[in-house]
């Protein structure tokens, strides 16, 4: 039952320092969900084995190129492959145009749909649900338009337990029923109680990824408690001055956000190329709040364990 | 006295067996050209330590994304890194438009000027000139309008006999004067005839780059006796239907035009992803012209060693 983030890029603008631009996957239980796409995204795809036909979503924040400029090779080379499933994208508005001038003067015509879903910046709102995740938009102000996302696992079914299945002789409906927390009739007549034959559901778990941003305090709020909070970490607290200018963050910024926010874990990223070792970015967010990671091309994080709700 | 390429991206569309889109670099004497631009070519460029600041000119063969997709994200690193030389760009029609749609959507502003001239496809012409090499366009034949570019190295200076120098007490103008061929009136009155104090000048070498193209045996004529070859070879020839159909050359038809042009070294590229292995396009090519080589990531090429003229 996972709830796995794998970073594929995590550095800022340029790449360096074998860093590269923003991109990461999430997957919830096999279903992989694509959060943005900087240039050579599908080469770290390919190299972490990240299942791309699983991919049915992706979610842009914002259209600066680091987080951007590896769609449309991303899309063009599932095309090649074959692909004819539709692909539903997310993002601040102006995606569809920048995409579409790049297939025309390229001359490519894909063999799927794109369907594009314009997110307002300013908004909190439910983008996208399917069987295990709802996702929201988190208003961020950056330079240009820029959106994060909060991905909520759904509730979850309780969990029956094995042996009163025989002891029963339950059908696959009965099961269907009690997994919905419903009561069951039995063939004696009897009518057992879910809760003497079920287990609580494991606890949904949350992600929230915010990138790029300016330092709001106000997110606080929207974040309360979810599991890993994913906050870029552009640079260290005696740049807070470009920090504001250039509307990114500090490390020191996003750990007091999850302090504030009561956030399981911090997991950094967005690293200014000037930073070849990043430890010291590391120790400024821990300074403040003690769980905090940095993200790693490779990595892959996830702080919610499956944890039964007692 | 460098003439050397270095291959920054193998592979056709799909990149794949650690295989990249299309990009090299070619390096006359330390001024370094850019020929294709690949998606990652900016990665590559990290990876092979190529000086980027030394690339005055990018040449791109057409707008097919996996010989032009990295050219955006290139750009912006530049200007990211605080580049003010004036970028020209060479390509099939489309390249300004392709570009700045880009760059309009991720509101990017280059503090730099871009160039752009626009290559007829259909014509061999001279296109740009400095003080080392010309670059002329090969027509070439695919589904969208492609060129080629050869180039040649400038003819170079006679090499001035440095016991000259001391022995008749030459000045700097003297000096350049005798270099370019001409004889020297010295201080006592004496002509000194310009062959009995220099030795003829190093050979000019050539590079061709023909890519992507359907086999055009008339290149040969064009292509006579250039260093060094580069021609794609995307299939092996028992799909020569499908290189006939997708506009794409085989091992052998690469070969055949690199024997008859007498080229110095084939240089074989753009391989399908469907060959993991390339051993058997090599033997293929070497079959029909044996001073084939196998383009590689890394790899560095010249069949123009520095000869004397004799």
């Amino acid at each position: 039952m996972r709830f796995e983030l794998t970073i594929l890029g995590s550095n800022s603008a340029i790449p360096a320092n074998h860093r590269f631009p923003s991109a990461q996957v999430l997957n919830v239980m096999d279903r992989l969900y694509l959060i943005d796409c900087g240039e050579g995204t599908q080469m770290r795809m390919t190299e972490y084995q990240v299942r791309r036909n699983r991919i049915h979503q992706i979610f842009i924040s914002h259209l600066h190129g680091d987080h951007v400029y590896g769609l449309v090779g991303l899309l063009t080379t599932m095309n090649l492959n074959g692909r004819k499933e539709k692909m539903q994208l997310f993002s601040p508005a102006g995606l569809r145009e920048f995409l579409e001038s790049q297939f025309f003067y390229s001359q490519v015509v894909l063999a799927y749909e794109l369907e594009f879903h314009v997110v307002d910046d300013q908004r909190h709102q439910l983008l996208f649900e399917d069987g295990v995740v709802e996702v929201y938009s988190i208003p961020l102000e950056h330079r240009i338009p820029s959106t994060g996302f909060l991905f909520r696992e759904k509730q979850r079914q309780r969990n029956i337990q094995p042996t009163a299945i025989t002891e029963y002789g339950l059908s696959i409906p009965q099961i269907e029923a009690v997994k919905r927390g419903e009561a069951v009739t039995v063939a004696d007549g009897r009518i057992i109680a879910n809760a003497s034959i079920t287990l609580p559901p494991y606890r949904s778990r949350s992600y929230a990824y915010c990138s790029d941003t300016c330092y709001l305090p106000q997110l606080q709020h929207l974040l309360r408690g979810v599991d890993l909070l994913y906050h870029e970490t552009t640079f260290l607290h005696d740049m807070v001055d470009q920090a504001v200018k250039t509307k990114h963050s500090t490390a020191l910024q996003a750990a007091t956000l999850a302090r504030d926010a009561g956030v399981g874990q911090l997991l950094m990223g967005h690293y200014s190329s000037r930073y070849k070792e990043l430890s010291p970015l590391l120790e400024e967010a821990r300074s403040d709040f003690p769980n905090s990671v940095l993200g790693r091309e490779g990595g892959q994080y996830s702080d919610a364990p499956e944890r039964e709700a007692l």
